[in-house]
């Protein structure tokens, strides 16, 4: 089995350049990162992460500025089509994931297993079959279904809060301080950030 | 083990008011409530509806226009702390829930499951310790998390993205369209929702 974390190393997380540098993004996209990681490890896994520009990480790291579909149908072709192998991508953006999360994920025995993220996209998924392909535009989820169901996979999906919150906006930050004590929430902590409630909904303000 | 599913049936889901109107509100908070009932049902429990005013339900309905805190400290006390029973609570605007995420809630052995809502809520628990109390005002998944460990309860937390979507805002209405097929999505794509694409993003569209 081989765990891929794919991720944008260049310019990251854009959509959080109302609250964060350029730097800033890019080391919060490092904790992040930092996080998934650590949870596939400690899941018993050896996560590779592939970044799209050069960063820091503890596993090892290959640059490819391939766009997302390209790669991953790449390790695809590569790793199952081919090699007959099974295939776990994770996506980088996902601080909250946990050992028990990433276990979830790998657990059931379907030949495609897909974790919907929040908003229609699909945060990780497992390929066991040799013609099943990736096409991340749009509401993925229901092209990744459609797929599937085309090739004649047998499809399962993973429930799990954690597995689809990726943190895209803002308003997302809160997720992480609230419910995760990993590398990303430590980082928006000593960067100033603290939850706060604004008309009785949880937001993060910035001291 | 008693379940219960809370519901505002004066004027609910004020926060849709810009997409529907009094009267949808009403009946598609009738229509999330069918889901929820019917995914407790299917899982062999017995739900009963709590409502601030009468509402139409496949389940017994007790109208009581307390709030939410008085109505559930109460149930607190009459099952678990005098009758030394079981008490689950489910919120009635979480229309992805399965008979599946309902075991997964009732399954830890735990005196105090908490299953996370997105944005800092609590969308359903189950509670066995007879000291145990609600506060829902604020980020009360953090309220609830700290009650338990200062009455010395034992807590798990359900890591369920179905449990956790609750739909209060138009923004959360494509979470209905691409993970249900239960009354609530029938309801929306009667009344002429559907998912559509802005800027890569998932929302909904009305025609």
């Amino acid at each position: 089995m081989r765990l891929v974390v794919p991720v944008s190393g260049s310019d990251p997380k854009t959509r959080l350049a109302a609250v964060l540098s350029p730097t800033e993004r890019r080391e919060f996209t490092e904790a992040m990162l930092a996080d998934v990681v650590a949870a596939a490890t400690a899941a018993g896994h050896e996560p590779e992460v592939v970044s799209t520009a050069p960063l820091d990480c503890a596993a090892p790291v290959t640059v490819d500025d391939r766009g997302l579909d390209d790669l991953v149908n790449d390790l695809l072709a590569s790793t199952v089509t081919d090699g007959g192998g099974t295939l776990a991508v994770v996506m980088a953006d996902l601080p909250l994931v946990t050992p028990e999360s990433i276990e979830r994920l790998l657990a059931p025995d379907a030949a495609v297993v897909l974790a919907p993220g929040l908003g229609g996209g699909t945060n990780a998924f497992v390929c066991r079959h040799p013609e099943f392909g990736v096409d991340y535009h749009g509401a993925s989820i229901r092209d990744h279904r459609r797929i599937a169901r085309d090739v004649g996979a047998s499809v399962a999906e993973v429930d799990s809060r954690r597995l689809a919150t990726d943190i895209d906006e803002p308003g997302d930050l809160a997720e992480v301080l609230l419910h995760s004590d990993g590398a990303a929430a430590d980082w928006l902590a000593a960067a100033g950030f603290s939850l706060s409630l604004t008309d009785g909904r949880v937001a993060v303000s910035r001291e």
